[in-house]
């Protein structure tokens, strides 16, 4: 496998052994440039480290300026077809292009953008789908590995013709599958970052899995270095999602949520208060393990590797700390003894700090 | 990698060849017949190929043969601790066995769980979990990959004695990487079918990414012989995103439906359309594509590969059929012509049938 390049936009560093990064991509008109200001905000505090925003016509470039304007995260662009709006998007201050030079009419127009992008450090992202392969692609080597490979290698030959070097390449079929055997490829052909997606995966709960089949199969090879999960629907269920990916690959370290199935044992309503513990641990940052269970059976040995637990027995509902039994609680405080004591874990200067430095 | 057994539950194979299967458990109390009849059944219309009941005493025993009577799949006791459940489970006509030998107090019992469910074909599941490894294991082997499969091979080597051979072998732990580890260890030393999960997965969300990433290693490596997607709350969720990893991973075939993330471009309510049309193919088993796309970027690509695509354009809403464009569709009309296709594509006999044979 070559060793990746490296490139920066806006600040975030995308391969060459950086970390592993989650992106997403807004939904709302970016020329409601309130609105998309809006979303980005919500996206980057749910994990987003940098956000892609669809520029399809000139209203759009011109609210770019005001959407770039104190964002939280690195904006990459997403251009098709019109070599003016990129431009334009660069002229905005944007950090990363996400732009198909074979979809630019132009050589002289791709070399316009690859210069300008070049002289402000900007990155650009080819991006192959398994929906856009060209029509005379698909009709020589087909929809699959292949086909989608042959694509990337047009763009970035028209890419490479200018001496532009600050590329992203992300292969994307809706195949996991596919995308694996695309990125493998692509890994083995070039020493690009790479920048990795199941496209049209569907809504949440099949893009979750499809995405982390394929995630899993690529990134515990190493191959890949910037990951979005597409799911249809409100955007902000993908920066979780890929967090997930990466937290249950070890590539991340970060607060965790253990709870049991919940079965006919179940003594304690641990759904609705793992949710509820998720949901306040979203913007926990410190690896704390919260475990949730609902029985003596297997209830002591999470609790034991957890730092904070509650487990539901005949007698009652036990709180644990750091591995050893904490006193009884009743029923009906167990979500607010959670939350205080993750509190206590989570304050600045509290216990996790204290206890763990 | 040693090449598994085979066991079978009530007609379902595991293990030696046979196909992945998909497992859930109720969590209605056993005791209430009439409520876990109800959710087996409704398990097993999600795809749960065999379904697990928590027996933790003796009313619970005594309504299994209620539950058993004309069960749509075959069903498996969850027993701990007491060998009178086991043995009264396998009079009622279980059609498998969880339960750790270890934690049977007397050895007599244990000979005598194994002598019976010989007798009756049923196979047994030594099922180690992170959160119960017993004390003086952990003590000596930690808690991680040889604590897991020391725990494993206690219970393995008590019902070794028994001269019992029908065995299945889970090894769980909530962290997704240590479950691999365990498992690769499980499979390099023991050629038992393996039952594959993590536990203590949490919510929906979290459970569906971490059992893909964890069951996408190890699947892709042949290891692993049945699923289950371990969740909290209700166990409804669980069959999906089992058939859908394994979909995922191309072990299965089944209708798809892809769908694009949307983004500013989007014409079209993609969310609301392929969560209504997920949810109607559910109970399809026929392998068709179904697309749904926001915008003309990506669309007319995917349509082509799909069965049935409905696309958003300036000009219209763009139905395709078998990849070629087959006319516009009003957009209050959009769900009632997916289905009306879907329906045309399902049909016994229908569309579906004829074309592909």
């Amino acid at each position: 496998m070559a060793s990746r390049l490296q490139v920066c936009a806006g600040g975030l560093l995308i391969g060459g052994g950086a970390p592993v990064s989650v992106q997403s991509m807004t939904t709302t008109p970016t020329k409601d440039a309130a609105a998309t200001r809006a979303q980005i905000r919500e996206l980057a505090t749910a994990g987003a480290a940098l956000v892609r925003v669809s520029v399809p016509d000139e209203e759009s470039a011109r609210a770019l300026p005001e959407i770039i304007e104190n964002t939280p995260v690195p904006l990459a662009a997403d251009i098709h077809f019109q070599a003016d709006l990129a431009l334009l998007s660069l002229d905005a201050g944007i950090h990363k292009l996400r732009l198909n030079p074979g979809n630019i009419r132009r050589r002289k127009d791709v070399r316009r953008i690859a210069e300008r992008a070049a002289e402000l450090n900007v990155p650009i992202r080819v991006g192959v789908n398994s929906g856009s392969i060209p029509g005379d692609v698909r009709e020589k080597y087909g929809s699959g590995v292949d086909g989608l490979w042959a694509a990337a290698e047009r763009h970035l030959g028209l890419l490479g013709e200018t001496g532009f070097t600050r590329i992203v390449v992300s292969i994307k079929a809706s195949d996991p599958m596919l995308t694996v055997s695309a990125n493998l490829k692509a890994a083995s052909l070039c020493d690009h970052p790479l920048h990795l997606g199941v496209t049209e995966a569907g809504p949440p709960s099949t893009a979750g899995v499809r995405s982390a089949v394929a995630m899993a199969l690529l990134l515990s090879r190493g191959v890949g270095d910037t990951i979005r999960v597409s799911s249809s629907g409100s955007p902000l269920v993908e920066p979780p999602l890929g967090l997930e990916i990466l937290s249950s690959l070890g590539l991340l370290r970060r607060a965790r949520v253990v709870s049991c199935p919940t079965c006919a044992r179940a003594r304690l309503d641990v759904a609705a208060l793992a949710e509820e513990v998720s949901l306040a641990l979203r913007t926990c940052e410190t690896p704390i393990t919260v475990a949730v269970m609902g029985c003596e059976v297997n209830g002591p040995g999470e609790a034991r590797e957890a730092d904070i637990a509650l487990i539901g027995t005949p007698t009652g509902i036990l709180l644990w700390l750091r591995g050893k039994a904490a006193g009884e609680v009743a029923p009906e405080q167990a979500l607010q003894t959670l939350m205080r004591e993750i509190a206590r874990f989570s304050a600045p200067g509290g216990n996790c700090e204290r206890e763990r430095s």
